[in-house]
């Protein structure tokens, strides 16, 4: 932590600071410049809590340096992780695809989708059966009974599934039927959740909030970790800017920055970045070449009568098509696609 | 509900659309131009959920000409809500003022700040027991006890309460305790406990999403609403933007266009807005001047040893001035102030 | 100037960068952490222009201590600047208004519109003779015409005179007619118009850019400034964010940021900031509560035959209206309302 | 343009609009809802100009159906455009890349860069006459004598050139020496300047503005079209948003959209986008993976040293590994390196 002076702060204030480090068993290193003044500390600042430096008169501003995140640090895990989840890997060596409905809506159309994406290529099977939407008149889920078809997917087609939860009581039902939980965008900084989805014993995949900055983000991560669960995934999913060409704008420079700064898998959702059907396509070979380890894609056997995002899902012959397209990319990455 | 199509669409394009539309029992309109032709659709447009137009060949986009939020329309209620809470009221012909510390950090601080703040004029304790914090291993609250604190301030000083809450298990706790229930700007869009808010019997401020729009908040709101609970007060605490010298960016506007679009009580919050001592008192002002009911100021008898939010909070003395400033203002704008 | 080394950067690392430091005649303060080594730099960081400490291998990230800003900055010029704008002053004791069409169209459209503002208490007559235009198949401004009907109109009414500028050749042209220059938000950081304005020997009003941090802003100033010009006024019009209820997002807060790190009288546009007639009269006494040394807001004898801007230009009544509702905040304020 | 009114707007209030649009030669198809009348109106909209229907009592909102970019509109020019630059082409068979450092800062510097972006497999050499910097006191540029020097570079090596451009007088000076102008993101709505440089005779780089939505970027290719000038071509350079990681957020989006807008080519630069060299790498494959035609690189012989944007500068051996790694990728997309 370093602390910076205003211009020509008196003496006494610079010595108030001192003793308050000195005083909570830390060290100070001071630097006086010719017109700013810098003291530099070092020890434990955990010790700092509710000193509230800032407010000491002559003190312009502090300077963090280190992160506050630590289990999902690069620093203290320098390799990369792999994550299981269930039969498959979500890691440096593969390109994961998940894929399927935003939402659930029958028993035939989850398997009928099921069946198609496994085809196509994809190993894990994503469908809604919670529904987070922004008007409470709008289609909100099957629920439970939308994961039953989810198991019954997994069990014909081998896929392993993912369910995004909103709640303790989502989470709890959840976790008796899919492979992998999903924390949407919306509950990024719930934190309640986030420590519920770290005791219950399934990796979590956890979407960047709507303007989260990456930060806020390994921070949220270390709340799931915190709890004792290592198997975290990160997905990008485009954040809000003032462009309105597209429903989110996709930070596709987000998947170098993760790289720097976690070992956590980072992969990237195409269909909620843009909300356009016709760029899910070059978007998610993007991904792939800017080395996202791995994809989740809408995909709907009849998009037009979609309950839930339909404009930005693919058709199942659309789904083919790409992942025939990305597998080039995927062995340019050094990647086996699966 | 308008369908622009595209430039020189085909007519069955056009009458694909059209068929779609009257088959569910709605009336259209054809507006032929020289160039593009306008498909107004007049009836229940709900009735079209999961049909996606945007899908069909030669269809460019869809314009919605209702908001989807109607408890909270003013058109559909036109004069503005007064809320009671306890024995005040929120509402056009005050400005209430709820104060205190982002925390509750003991009995003796809570009361200390509790009569400090009475004296000064709010109305409405605030104080927090659920901390929703960025990192894990930030101070997160004393929870029940916190609450019971609130209780007994309130018995003291004849001051109504407001708590904020981060789960269903929160809330059930806290309205043993408080008289009016806080969705934080991380939850606004946990639309479960947004439904849980709803029910609980309690009014409920709910603060902007960090980054949501003023159509998001309305309809969370409406998720509220719905579940019967009429009693809901807005709060702008500034959205995020790139400018970085203030925490975030207060939204000043929000109070005006609010107050053109739904009938229910705003109130600004600009400590959290700007995350600066200093900057307080003026925008505290200019709320005021612009409009809003009320005001939510973090005040702490200690701020430099707060355990969160010290820098952005006033002394109490300095509170005791800013509602002594505040005075004219209030009568300028026609408003009781209390 | 600070340099934060990476976590364990080997000794040599440190080293090179405090060679390279002293080499350049500067002075290290070395402050050796548990984890992480922190370099203090003392003496002109000017001299390390083109070094890219950060190109070093084990430096982490540099962070200035300094504002890039001088002449602009409150630290070397405490008190608050007075700017003479012909007959009339911008400054801390009183409020400035600025009023008049976003475009001048006729002769007797800008003398009717200056009879009206003058009457309702502006000082000065703002006119667009050059006006940037999104697309170029809009109309685009009288030009020199436009210029000698604002001398005409200063002539009749007393009412000093602003016209924004949009290149050398408008510039030059402009010095004969108007008593104030206006930089525009889209040419905030044309440099080259910068300079020349600093150079042209008439005060300057500075519109924020569309998305310009308040530091840029301040080094915009700079650049004119640094021409020998000292007589700027700032002007903050709305910034660039997600939210479309308004055409831009006014940042209030942008007023007392700037009034704790400038020395230079700030105004406010609330016409450009919401672009909706109805929000104009709550956002100006905002902005006079919240501390802003005047007001620039569009008026029109007819707005609903505008060439440009109807839709958010005040009519010759509602402008009176504000005026009177603004005296008692500027008497509130200690400012004399002229 | 179709105008929304507002519910239950009085049918005077319809007539009224009604009048006025078939007044100006222009036909009205009115479509009553039960809530909401929608007029759409059919034929040349500009005779609209300056007519303001928001401003009549009873109307909403207005909807433009019609972009107002023509020239560069995919619509009125449907297959792509090849532009010329000197002897080489930029469009969707090969792929440009544009390389060379920030700022000129010598004859030896530049030289030595031009021959190894050139061995390297760049076909523009990128070089910095005219800085504009966000500070006064930062190094401005060699002006005249760079170019002179850009002149001799692509003698010796056959590069073609582009410099930027930041006023009439340096486009002037500018058009003797390089065979594109660059047009920059501080500029991109210097109207003036597209005037002129859409009059210069030479083929444009417009890059986008820091904020600046798809619309008026095409927008502001249109001023330079309007001019006679088809030879346009766009670069993303990112956009601001409230991440800090990188300098900018490169809006990848932005590829696909623009090419489902504009027939014009689209080049990316990564290297202003991100601010940081590690990320140039991933960032251009994902360019090239999204349908760019080209990419502009900060190189530099020697970055430690660079007067401008060292830390994002490519030294010439990550530069030439670079493009080894873009080859096939290029190949993928069916574009020819070059």
């Amino acid at each position: 932590m370093i602390i910076i002076m205003k211009p020509h702060a008196p003496d006494e204030s610079i010595q108030k600071v001192a003793h308050l480090i000195e005083e909570n068993g830390l060290t100070v290193h001071l630097s006086k410049g010719e017109e700013v003044t810098i003291i530099g500390v070092v020890g434990d600042k955990t010790r700092l809590a509710g000193k509230n430096l800032e407010l000491i008169p002559g003190v312009d501003r502090i300077v963090p340096v280190t992160e506050s995140y630590k289990l999902s640090n690069l620093k203290f895990h320098p390799s990369p992780s792999v994550i299981q989840v269930g039969s498959t890997e979500i890691g440096p060596n593969n390109l994961t695809i998940m894929a399927g409905p935003c939402a659930i809506e029958s028993r035939e159309q989850l398997l009928t989708i099921a069946r198609g994406v496994k085809k196509a290529g994809a190993t894990i099977l994503r469908g809604g059966a919670y529904k987070p939407r922004t008007s409470p008149y709008s289609f909100q889920g099957l629920e439970e009974e939308g994961l039953k078809y989810m198991k019954e997917a997994s069990e014909e087609t081998g896929l392993m599934t993912i369910c995004e939860v909103i709640s303790a009581a989502s989470l709890e039902t959840a976790v008796n039927y899919v492979d992998m939980i999903q924390i949407g965008a919306r509950n990024m900084q719930n934190f309640q959740l986030l420590r519920e989805a770290g005791r219950a014993g399934l990796p979590v995949l956890l979407k960047r909030g709507l303007s989260a900055t990456i930060e806020e983000w390994l921070n949220a991560a270390e709340y799931i970790m915190a709890e004792g669960n290592p198997n975290v995934v990160l997905c990008e999913r485009g954040i809000r800017t003032y462009e309105t060409s597209t429903r989110n704008t996709l930070d596709i420079s987000a998947v170098p920055v993760l790289k720097s700064k976690t070992h956590l898998p980072v992969i990237v959702d195409p269909s909620h970045a843009s909300g356009v059907r016709a760029y899910v396509a070059p978007l998610a070979k993007s991904a792939v070449a800017c080395g996202a380890d791995g994809l989740m894609i809408e995909v709907h056997n009849n998009p037009a009568c979609a309950l839930s995002d339909g404009p930005q899902s693919l058709t199942l012959e659309q789904f083919q098509e790409l992942t025939q397209k990305l597998a080039p990319y995927c062995e340019l990455e050094g990647r086996k696609f699966s």
